[in-house]
């Protein structure tokens, strides 16, 4: 193929994104991970002024007519669906016109900027106020995707971060979900309160700690030739997919939210590290969607990291690094990382409670986005979805309720869903699994953990973006995304 | 003044390449400090993509036209220092045709990689092999920017790390310094040799020796909101001037190297923290030269460092850190850091010796460029000259004689100079504030060290590229560079 093909000239641009976006990745990392405060105002700037390039190099008037060239090039499989992911990376660059995208950046900053005050001090009405101009600008994002892809106002939102997936299909899942959720939530708490803890007793020194996750890291196959382990305020994966940041934080009165982040991390870790070499600096090689990568970090701190046989794998690094105390004994560390108990905040949730924040937000933003309700509204749903799901009373309180997540702050509708789909991938990836492999979980429990990190690779991590994200669904599991696995993995877990 | 001036569209420029400049300083300070192995390739890749990114804003064409149009515009005297500096950047980015940039890249590299092993087997027939074609390179190079700018071949090449020194002057104060310098190493060889030292006893811990250096930085004034000291495996000061990335690295059996190594990045550090702020973005704001940050390095490591007085306020910082050692005593701190013995390698040179080393090549490095000696000639001249110099015999030692350094095998000609240069403005600074604060060396014994760094923030870090170099030290020191005060002060410190 002469190098002069429009599909060429293309992937040469994308390469050039490709090194570009790196630059911006590791200063991106490292503005979280190492910089002192003093250098936030350059950093910044720097960030910007790059960010300004790339979208000057994403929206150069040239590409229309090489995409339009590409299509009509002779091109193989792969290569079509490279460019299809080019085209998509292209409308959305080009979607919005820069005064929106300016004025979203200014009116989500200053909502977030209030929000981190006006939370401690649960102001709601002086949240409102900000809340409704990114709204506004965000149901005008909304419908001007909508225009370039032919989609709802939400699902225009929804597909930048699960391509492919619609509220239809988020409906159908979530609705099953919450039939049978709060039900399941109280039957462990039910099964729970039966049962005799141990706590961990602390101070568990940061070096020990530290140590600690990279031996867990390393039990989970994450090559430390290819990224690191670091420390930022709010842990992340970040980097590239040739050198991958990890960062957790640690606390010296206890150490499971430090481990079982880092766990999850490296489940982000090993699907940047596990896309294709031989696609890299093309959109093909990209992780599918945010869902995906949710599953897989959910594989390894829920599927695997909480899985009983795991805690046996897990129970002498414990007491290798923190010394030998009952409470981590395999058992008991199992029932220390399964605790349910409903709680007004997300990020604090357990496994079983989580999907029911949730459903919550996706029943709100949904129809905030598509015009069927206003902000003023929100505080009187949140408060009856949170009694109906999990029976907690959050009149009054914004700042642990509507008022907790910097999510819509930040102008960031349509990402929540991802969340519980992962959740649900990741349920189904592992029963696919034990269909497959019937002896997984013995095998499991004799350390095996190759089994799965083999599968993975097979099925998702190696294809990037080659397929929708249902299609990939489907190739991997054998079936469309299906409710009854997370469920079953529920019950099974927590009421077996 | 509007924005459509000539002089704000070059200043605009420059503040965008200044905040690219800043990503790759930060990307290229994380490959040396954190970056694992396999990150290495696409790290290259991304810095040489953005490289040629910079290049080419540097060379745009419009930029002739726009430097033409500032010199008619009614411009302030430091808005015309920063034009000046402006052209100089313009000049040097575009003296050079791209095929020579690569030609040279591909041949240094070549050069460098293949040294790295031919060192150790002192290969020299080998390596001349290579340098040949380095050397030729280099000549064409110089060839251009002397026409160019103007200057004669060699000084083309010095004026870039130097601007305004000419080989002129570097003669006359190398000529001056070569007829005393090996009569005093062996009078202080003589006196020393008279001297008792107790050497410190180790192991040392690296994390006790990290707090040491920490510590020293403190006790310097680095500023730690605007910079950070980390580890790599060839020590530098890199980052920005807004967030300063020192580096160190640590030997269990010695404290002292990575120690001292500390405090001289400090005064480099320092320098670049001490950059007037309201220029940031600017050349004018840049350091000026390299000689001058060397003599920053040097006020910090050597004038101050190994200061009499100074090693009692570094002293309970060891004795802190490392536990108490007879060694640790003030007056036995010193020798160690004061001890001299002519050697093959100037990177282990002490202060005294140090500059024969770099003598010897600006003697041979010079009538190179300039075509009056070939690359056979050179083993002969070294073997001539570390004879006359230092008293050592280097015949047949290639590895430990003309091919230690990393220098010209990497195409740097034109650097060595700096280094002692460095060494000389920092004796001047310091003799003028013994001038102007007589009482200077009791108040630094007293611990009031803001005195030196008042001055050199006021004389040389807020004055950026304000000046050309023998300006900027007639301005500070009230006198041209005089090699009589780095005499005084080795005589003073080696000989009192």
């Amino acid at each position: 193929m002469s190098t002069s093909t429009a599909y060429q000239n293309l992937c040469a641009r994308h390469q050039r994104l490709h090194r570009l976006n790196h630059l911006q990745a590791i200063a991106g990392w490292d503005q979280s991970a190492n910089m002192p405060p003093k250098g936030n105002e350059a950093r910044s700037l720097a960030l910007a002024e790059m960010g300004g390039l790339l979208h000057e190099l994403a929206t150069d008037p040239q590409l229309a007519g090489l995409l339009d060239a590409a299509e009509a090039e002779p091109l193989g499989e792969e290569e079509r669906a490279n460019l299809r992911e080019m085209r998509r990376a292209w409308r959305e660059a080009n979607a919005l016109p820069q005064a929106l995208v300016e004025a979203k950046s200014l009116a989500n900053s200053r909502c977030e900027h209030a929000w981190r005050s006006q939370r401690p001090a649960n102001d709601w009405p002086g949240h409102l106020q900000n809340l409704r101009e990114v709204v506004r600008l965000a149901r005008e994002e909304a419908a001007l995707l909508s225009e370039s892809s032919g989609l709802s106002r939400y699902d225009a939102l929804l597909d930048r971060y699960e391509p492919g997936m619609r509220s239809s299909e988020v409906d159908r899942v979530f609705g099953d979900l919450r039939q049978w959720l709060p039900g399941l939530i109280r039957a462990v708490q039910d099964k729970q309160s039966r049962e005799t803890v141990i706590e961990p007793v602390g101070p568990f020194p940061q070096a020990a700690q530290r140590a600690l996750g990279l031996a867990a890291m390393k039990l989970l196959g994450f090559d430390f030739e290819a990224g690191r382990l670091d420390e930022s305020a709010h842990p992340f994966c970040g980097g590239v997919p040739e050198d991958v940041r990890l960062t957790t934080r640690y606390r010296e009165d206890s150490f499971l939210p430090s481990l079982m982040g880092t766990i999850h991390e490296t489940g982000h870790g090993r699907y940047e590290q596990g896309l294709r070499r031989d696609w890299l600096g093309q959109p093909i090689a990209n992780a599918r969607s945010m869902g995906l990568h949710e599953s897989q970090s959910l594989s390894f701190e829920m599927q695997l990291g909480s899985h009983p046989a795991f805690a046996r794998l897990l129970s002498p690094l414990v007491v290798q690094h923190l010394g030998d105390q009952p409470a981590f004994e395999p058992v008991n560390l199992q029932r220390l990382v399964t605790r349910v108990a409903p709680g007004f905040i997300r990020v604090d949730a357990d496994e079983v409670t989580y999907p029911a924040h949730v459903i919550l937000r996706y029943e709100i933003e949904r129809p905030l986005i598509e015009g069927e309700i206003e902000c003023e509204d929100i505080p009187a749903l949140w408060d009856a979805k949170m009694q109906e799901l999990l029976g907690l009373d959050t009149r009054g309180n914004y700042q642990d309720g509507c008022m907790q997540d910097v999510h819509w702050s930040a102008g960031l509708f349509g990402y929540f869903p991802c969340y519980t789909l992962g959740a649900m991938y990741a349920a189904q990836f592992f029963a696919a699994m034990r269909r497959e492999m019937p002896d997984l979980d013995a095998r499991i429990a004799a350390g095996e953990l190759h089994l799965v990190f083999d599968w993975l690779r097979e099925r998702i991590w190696t294809q990037g973006s080659r397929w929708t994200t249902p299609e990939l669904v489907q190739r991997a599991s054998g079936e469309a995304l299906n409710p009854a696995h997370f469920k079953a993995h529920l019950q099974a877990r927590y009421l077996g």
